[in-house]
Order: structure tokens, then C-alpha cells, then sequence
């Protein structure tokens, strides 16, 4: 005794997305089955909707629905300064601030011996090329500083040192977000390493 | 600055599932625009396959994708026998036990008139009926037994209240499933309705 076979792939199909169990996939598929023909369906065409127009923008591969992003089609940003991140929904969390008025370029990824990922699995070599032929980056410009927003993690680290070997090879600034204490956060709660960050760049009053 | 409008459209939808707040929507819509097409797309087709090949078998209103399920249509199940359940995976967690040989009937929910939720909003016309009209129930049998096997909730009480009051009118032994302490619990633990259940149905050894 099962579920219709229909059933059983809804279930295995949820199932496969991440952080959905065997038992959530269950939980939602009776959700589909139980709502009307229309609200289910809804987000069966969500999905195929997103598949047919959600590209990669052509100079920053952050998410669009055109060629290229609002973010580099825009004027009124700094297109001299390129913050380099490691997926779209970082660009978007830096976005929030509204602290930052330059462009920005996606990695889609980081370099991961472990895993397999090389330099040539990410976006290093678009980036390269903004940089070496200024009619490639948004608005035309020549870039002149490079941001390194990438996770504070192990595989965040060395893709920023190699990206960092191969931006000095090029007239370009090329710098790191801060490594400190988070405001908010705790002094007796901070990891070691997080302290000797703090200690090491700690700024003159 | 928000993401393009299909990937908006993309994580409301999964808000709107159950259980899916709007960070892990946006995290599974990630997934989605990240997986290969032929992948993410299966899904999409999975929900719109369900929506046209399941319905509810025409006897016991569990999940079927013929005009009534193999349990109500095989030769091998005690159709004089009914167990009444809430919902199909009710009926599923019952047949992983393997101790039930006769067929089901799935009220598609339980009276709540807090919810609003009367007699008529379930399936409960429906199960007179196969006790009415033998030819109406599986196999075309009487039936002899009705089970009640409602959750142990105060909505799942007083639905069995209800169904117990309708069936005593017809010549049909009603019973319901054991109240007591569940195997594997601690007594300690127990909460003090449990308890009473246990008390109160007492078996002699």
C-alpha cells in the first residue's frame, strides 16, 4: 500500500529540494493536493516561469529578467568600483544597507578544492575581462577598485587570495571587507579567531 | 533593488506553502533558479500531474488515480469492516501497521465549529450511505463494523461523538480505537488525561 504513483513523485520531488525532508515533502504534497486546481497550479507556473526568463546578467551575472542587470543598465551607480560576492542573495544583503554604490560581480560560487571547484567553475574570468577591456563592465568605465565581499570562511578566504594575485597583476585597488567584532555581539562570545581579527585591525581613535 | 519579478513571484508561492517561512521560500527558489531546467522543471511537473491525475476514490475518498482505490477495489480486504479516519495518511500510518484487514473511509477532515467546520463539510453523508446501501461500499458488502479511529483531539472526539449517535441508528456494531498509555512512553511523562484513559480501560490479565 502507497500513494498513487503521482503522489509518490510529488513527495520525492519536494523531497529533493534542500531542507525539506522526507516528511515535509509529504506535509506539502498533501498541501497541493488538498488546495484548488488554481492555487496549486500557481506555483507549478512560478517555477516554469523562472526557468524561461530568470537569466544571468551578461556583465555581473547577478539575476535578471533582461539582458543585463537593473544594476548595471543603471546610471547612477559608481561603475569604477566592482564588489566582487559569492551568490546573488549576498549582492542582495549588501544592497540593503544602501551603503554601497557601486557595481557588483557574482562569483556563482567559490573556488573549493574539496569539492571540485576550480577557478574556472566561478566567474573569475568575466571579472578579468571587466577589468581588461572596460567596454565589457557596465557603463563602459574603467575599473578601478576592486571589493573582495566574499564569505569570512575557509573556501571565501582562498578564492579572495587568488583572486587578489591575480587583480595585483593589474593597475587596480584591490580590497577586503572588515574582519572585527559584530555590533551587537558579545565580546565573551566571539570565537578567538574573530578577536585576533578585531585585535589586528583595530582602529585608531 | 528586489529580485526580478518571476523570482519574486517564485518565493511567494513558496511562502504560501505550509511550514515555509519566507527565508527558506527564498532559499528553495534559489535552489530552483540554480538547478539544471530538466531538474527544477520536474517538480513543476510533478504538482501539475497530481493536480490532473488524483482525485479521491469514489468509496472511501482516499487518494486514488483510478475511480476508486486498489484497497476498496481488491478482493483481499473484509468489506463488512470500516475504519473510519481524518485524513489518507491516517489511513497509511494504519497500513504500515499491517493489523487492519478490512477497508477505510477518509473523512477529509473533522468537525470544528470553531473552524466553522460542520457535518456537511465532510464525508460523513457518504459513509451512511455505504452502511444505507451495501451496493454503495466496497465489494457490495454489508457492513457489519464501523471503527473510529479519529484523532485523540477534542475536534477528533466530538466528530466521533456525532458519528457514533448517527450509526447507532443503524444495526452496526461502532467501536473506536484504545485510549491508555502508548508503548515506549514512561509513565512519568504521561500527561494526567492519559493517565485516566489508562485507568479507565484497564485490562484484565
Amino acid at each position: 500500500m502507497r500513494y498513487p504513483a503521482p503522489v509518490d513523485r510529488l513527495v520525492a520531488e519536494f523531497a529533493r529540494l534542500p531542507g525539506i525532508g522526507r516528511r515535509s515533502a509529504e506535509r506539502l504534497a498533501f498541501h497541493i493536493m488538498k488546495s484548488s486546481s488554481p492555487e496549486a497550479l500557481k506555483l507549478a507556473e512560478a517555477i516554469q516561469e523562472v526557468k524561461r526568463s530568470v537569466k544571468h546578467c551578461s556583465i555581473c551575472f547577478n539575476f535578471t529578467d533582461e539582458s543585463a542587470c537593473a544594476l548595471c543598465m543603471g546610471t547612477g551607480r559608481d561603475a569604477s568600483t566592482i564588489m566582487v560576492v559569492e551568490q546573488p542573495k549576498d549582492l542582495l544583503a549588501m544592497e540593503f544597507t544602501g551603503m554601497f554604490k557601486g557595481v557588483y560581480h557574482v562569483l556563482m560560487g567559490r573556488i573549493s578544492p574539496l569539492e571540485g571547484v576550480g577557478p574556472a567553475d566561478v566567474t573569475i574570468a568575466d571579472l578579468l575581462r571587466r577589468i581588461d577591456e572596460p567596454a565589457r563592465n557596465a557603463q563602459g568605465r574603467a575599473v578601478s577598485e576592486v571589493i573582495l565581499a566574499l564569505n569570512p570562511t575557509l573556501e571565501g578566504d582562498g578564492t579572495a587570495m587568488y583572486l587578489a594575485e591575480e587583480l595585483h597583476q593589474r593597475s587596480v585597488k584591490v580590497t577586503r571587507l572588515a574582519r572585527g567584532i559584530a555590533s551587537g555581539s558579545q565580546l565573551e562570545m566571539a570565537h578567538k579567531s574573530v578577536l585576533a581579527d578585531a585585535l589586528e585591525g583595530r582602529q585608531a581613535l
